[in-house]
C-alpha cells in the first residue's frame, strides 16, 4: 500500500528470462536475498511494476530460494513478461509495488449498486490491457457486473470500451457483413457454408473465428482440417479483396483482447450474463470492421438461451447496443433442440460441411436448410435484393456448385492442409434403451461426451449422430457412434454415457415439442 | 472440463520441490514435452490435482521450457505444495484435471441472490480450506455474499462454518475472556493495557493478535518490540495457565484458516463489509477458545464506521451471531474521531504502553483511559463484580503498579527481546500551517504516512503525535513529528505531506465536534 513509484528505486536488477510459461499472467522472480526484495517489502503474490526506460509491465511476484534460478542481482521474468517487455536479457531494471490499478475504485462502485460512466469503463478496460488488473481483480468486476446487472446503456459504454482496446481492421467498403453464433449448439457450422454462399455472391464477408474453448469444436478448429487458418493480417486482406471471404482464426488480429482476458475468468467462473455476452461479441465484431452483423439465438431445453421470453430479452439488447454503435444488426431465434447435423468434432463437422457444399445425397438436411436461411439473410443485407428474395438467391448459389466453388477458392487462398485427416480408430456404437421416437436429445451431454472423446485436440474424435429428433427407433438400434484416437479417452467417453446415459429420451411420437421457430 | 479422475491415470511422475515460494497459492511445474502434459490436454494455469497413495493437492499449473528447471518425467511443485504433500522427493505421483469445486454451484446461487443453507457454507468453507478455490473463486465468493448481501442467518453459517475449518483451542476454564477492535484507529494499543490488568485480577485472558496487514502496527509488532510473540501452542497453554494472559501472534495455532486465506483476497480487493467483519472476528475468537468478548467499534468521519447508524447496525449483528454460538459478547461504541495515544509505529506505540503501565507523568491520558474503560468492561464479566464497578477495580490495578508487575511477568514467560529498539535516526517536524485549535485529525492520511515512513518493517519508524483534538497550536508550532530509518523512505514520507497535507485540520475551538460517545 506504499505509494512508492519506479523514480525512488535505481535501476539494479539485471533482466533475466526464466523458461516458465504462465499463460496470461505475467510472472516476476525475486531471489528471497535480493537487495532491493528486503528494502522495498515486496511479499510474495505481491503485485509489482517492473521498468526501465518507459517501458513498464505489471506482475505478480514469486520468491525464488535458489539462486540456479534467479540470482540475488536478477529480476527473473516469466516468457510471457519477457516478451511484453521485449528488452534485451542483462537490462538494468527498476521494481516498485505497483499501486492497486484506479478505476478498482469504479468496480467498488459498481459493486455497492451504482451506475458507471462511459469513462469509468474505459478507465476499467485500460486498466485490464495493460495487464494491471489480477485475476481475483477481473473476478470481482465481471461478478459485480453480472450481479447487479448492468442496464442497456452499461452495456454500450463497456462494448465501446472494449473495442477501443485493440486494433480495428478497415476493410475499406460499404459493406462488410459477418454472422454470429450465441453458442452452445454442437455441429452447428453454418459460417463455413454462409461464407462461401454470401462471398460467391460478391458481398464482403471476411469472417475470423475462435477455437473451441469449452465446446467439442470451433470453426476454426473445424475450417483447419481443410485449410490453414492462421493467417498474418496483411495476408488475410489480400486474400479477402481477391476472394470476398475468408474463415481465419482471428487470434492474430488482436481485436477486443480485453475481451480474451475477460474470457478467461468468466468461463472458469461459469459466469455468462447477457450483458457480458452482446459485449464480448459486438466488441469483437466491431473490431473486426463488420458494419452487418446477422445473429444466431438458438433456443432450447439444452441450450444456452432455455425461454424464449429470454431470447427476446437478448435479441432487444443486441439490436439496442448495435445500432447505437452504427451497426445493421440483425438477430434470429433458431431451433437449438438438438445438435445441427450429424458430426460433432472438427473432423465429423467437416465432413458435414464438404457434404452440403457437394450436394452429396448424404448430406445433413437440418444444416443445409439453416444455413440457407442464415445466408438468405445475410444476403438481404445488400440493397438490391428484395426482402424474402435471400433465401432462393442463397439455395441457387449452393445447388448451382458456386458456394462450392467458393469455398476451394478460400481453401486454395488460405493453404490447403495437405495432412490426411481421419477419424479415430477406436469407435463405438450406442443404442437405443427401448422402441419409440426420439424426443429429446442433450446438447449439453453430447458436447461433453465428445470432448471427453478427445475432441478437438484429436480431430478425428467426437461423436457421430445416427439418429435425430423425431427419428422413430428400434430397441438397440443404434442411435450414435464415438469416435476416439486413444484407449484411455475412449474408456473415459463409455464410463461417461454408462454413468449420465446416453443423452437421448425415447418416448412417443406426441411427446416431441413442437417448435415454433423458423427452423 | 474433462471429468478425468486420478484413478485414470498411471502415476509416473517424480516428485520434485522447485525453490520458489508461492505464498498462498500451490504452483505445479510440467516441462511442456512431458508426456503426461500433452496426453491430458492440459493449458497454463489450468488447476490441477496432484495425488500419490491417498495424499493429493491442488495446484495452478506453469508450464516449463527448460529442463534444467523441471525434466520432461518430472511434476515440480512450490515450496508449499511440496510442505503440504509432505512426501519424499522422487515419489511416483499422479496428476489429472481437478474438477471445478463443487461449493462453486451454492457461490453462483448466491451471484443470483439466493439464500445459502449452513450445508452451503460447509461446502465453501472446507473446498476454500483444501485449496480447491483460486483467487478468482474466491473473489467472486466475496464479492458475490459483499453485494447482495448476507442476512444474519448466513452471517452466522459462514462464522460456523469458518469455525470449523481448522483448530480450536480449549482452556478448560468456564470463562475466558478477550477483547477486539475492529482497526482503523492508529495508536490504538488498548489490548497491552486491557490484558495485564484483567489477568492481575485473575481473569483468564489468553490473547492472540495478528499483525500488521494495512496498519503501521498490528499489536503482535507492537508486543514484539517488548518479548518474544511467535510461541508454539503448548508454550502458549504453559505459560497462560501460569500467568492467566499472553500477548502472543496467533498465526501458529491454525486457527479460522479459512478467515486468513479470504483476508489475503479481501485486502488487495479492498472489500470490507460488515458480514465478512463479524463472521472473520467472531470464527477467530471462537477458534481461540473465547468464551466472553468485548467488542470495540470506533466511530468518527475518518475511522471504519463512519456514522452511528451503522454502528448500531454492525453491534446488532455481532450481537445476534455471538449470541447463537454460545459466547458472552457486549459491545462499546467508542471515539474514533483521532489516533489513540501519541505514538504511531511499533516502538513509539510500546513507549506509549510502558509510560500507561508505569504512570509516567507524561503517560498518554486517552490511552489510558481507554483502556481503563475497556479493561473494566471485560473485568465485569466476573459474575462476583457488580455492574458499574469494573472501571474502578481497573484502575486501582492500574495505579497500584500490579498491571505493570503482571506485564513483566508475561514478558519474562514470553521471552524479553534483549535487542535495543530505537527510535528511526532521522526525522522531521510537520508545523501547523496556521493558528487555532485542532479539530480535525485524519486516521487514514496518518496511518499512511507512518507507513511510507517504514512502519511496521522498521520498527522505529513512524509518527510522534504532538497536539491532539481540541488542543490550540501557534502558527508554525511542531505538531507530529515523522521518524524514519531510511533516507528513500524519509524523502517519500515527507513527499506525501507536501502533496496530501499534514491531515491536521486547524480551525476555530467551535467547529470541534462534541462526541456523544462514552469517552
Amino acid at each position: 500500500m506504499t505509494a512508492k513509484t519506479t523514480s525512488d528505486t535505481p535501476a539494479t536488477l539485471r533482466l533475466r528470462q526464466v523458461a516458465i510459461d504462465t499463460y496470461r499472467e505475467n510472472v516476476a522472480y525475486l531471489h528471497r536475498d535480493c537487495p532491493v526484495y528486503r528494502a522495498e517489502g515486496f511479499q510474495a503474490l505481491s503485485k509489482i511494476e517492473i521498468s526501465s526506460n518507459g517501458r513498464n509491465i505489471y506482475a505478480v511476484l514469486n520468491v525464488v530460494d535458489d539462486e540456479k534460478l534467479v540470482g540475488v542481482e536478477e529480476l527473473g521474468v516469466s516468457e510471457q513478461a519477457f516478451a511484453q517487455l521485449n528488452l534485451p536479457a542483462d537490462t538494468l531494471m527498476r521494481v516498485a509495488h505497483a499501486e492497486p490499478p484506479r478505476s478498482m475504485d469504479s468496480v467498488r462502485r459498481k459493486m455497492a449498486g451504482e451506475r458507471l460512466s462511459m469513462e469509468e469503463f474505459r478507465g476499467i478496460t485500460r486498466d485490464i490491457a495493460t495487464n494491471r488488473y489480477s485475476k481475483m481483480e477481473m473476478a470481482a468486476f465481471l461478478v459485480a457486473t453480472g450481479q447487479t446487472g448492468l442496464d442497456r446503456d452499461e452495456v454500450l459504454y463497456l462494448t465501446r470500451a472494449m473495442t477501443e482496446t485493440g486494433e480495428r481492421l478497415n476493410w475499406d467498403e460499404k459493406l462488410v457483413a459477418d454472422k454470429h453464433c450465441i453458442g452452445g449448439i454442437p455441429g452447428n457450422r453454418t459460417s463455413m457454408l454462409v461464407v462461401p454462399i454470401v462471398a460467391a455472391h460478391g458481398m464482403l464477408i471476411p469472417k475470423t473465428s475462435s477455437r473451441a474453448i469449452t465446446s467439442p469444436a470451433g470453426t476454426a478448429d473445424t475450417m483447419e482440417i481443410l485449410a490453414n487458418v492462421e493467417l498474418p493480417v496483411t495476408a488475410l486482406h489480400d486474400l479477402v479483396r481477391q476472394h470476398r471471404g475468408c474463415l481465419a482464426w482471428g487470434g492474430n488480429a488482436n481485436l477486443a483482447p480485453v475481451d480474451d482476458i475477460l474470457i478467461s475468468v468468466e468461463r472458469p467462473l461459469g459466469i455468462d450474463t447477457q450483458s457480458q455476452m452482446v459485449a464480448s461479441i459486438l466488441s469483437k465484431k466491431l473490431a473486426a470492421g463488420s458494419t452487418h452483423l446477422l445473429i444466431d439465438i438458438p433456443v432450447g431445453p439444452t441450450a444456452k438461451v432455455r425461454h424464449m421470453r429470454e431470447a427476446l430479452q437478448l435479441r432487444k439488447l443486441f439490436e439496442f447496443v448495435g445500432d447505437r454503435l452504427g451497426l445493421h444488426l440483425q438477430v434470429m431465434i433458431t431451433d437449438g433442440r438438438e445438435p445441427v447435423g450429424r458430426g460433432i468434432g472438427p473432423v465429423l463437422e467437416a465432413r458435414d460441411v464438404m457434404q452440403v457444399l457437394e450436394n452429396h445425397p448424404d448430406a445433413p438436411a437440418d444444416l443445409r436448410q439453416k444455413a440457407l436461411r442464415l445466408a438468405g439473410r445475410v444476403l438481404e443485407f445488400d440493397p438490391d435484393i428484395r426482402g424474402g428474395q435471400g433465401f432462393a438467391i442463397a439455395r441457387d448459389i449452393l445447388d448451382s456448385g458456386r458456394a462450392l466453388e467458393k469455398m476451394c477458392a478460400i481453401i486454395a487462398g488460405q493453404g490447403k492442409q495437405t495432412t490426411q485427416f481421419k477419424l479415430g480408430t477406436l469407435n463405438v456404437e450406442v443404442n437405443a434403451e427401448r422402441a419409440g421416437t426420439v424426443v429429446g436429445i442433450d446438447n449439453y451431454l453430447l458436447s461433453r461426451i465428445a470432448r471427453v472423446a478427445g475432441a478437438p485436440m484429436d480431430r478425428g474424435a467426437g461423436v457421430e449422430l445416427l439418429k435425430k429428433l423425431g427419428n422413430p427407433v428400434a430397441k438397440g438400434e443404434p442411435i450414435y457412434r464415438v469416435y476416439a484416437e486413444f484407449p484411455a479417452d475412449f474408456a473415459f467417453a463409455r464410463k461417461l454415457i454408462a454413468e449420465r446415459g446416453s443423452g437421448y429420451t425415447i418416448g412417443e411420437a406426441d411427446e416431441l415439442s413442437v417448435s415454433d421457430l423458423e427452423f
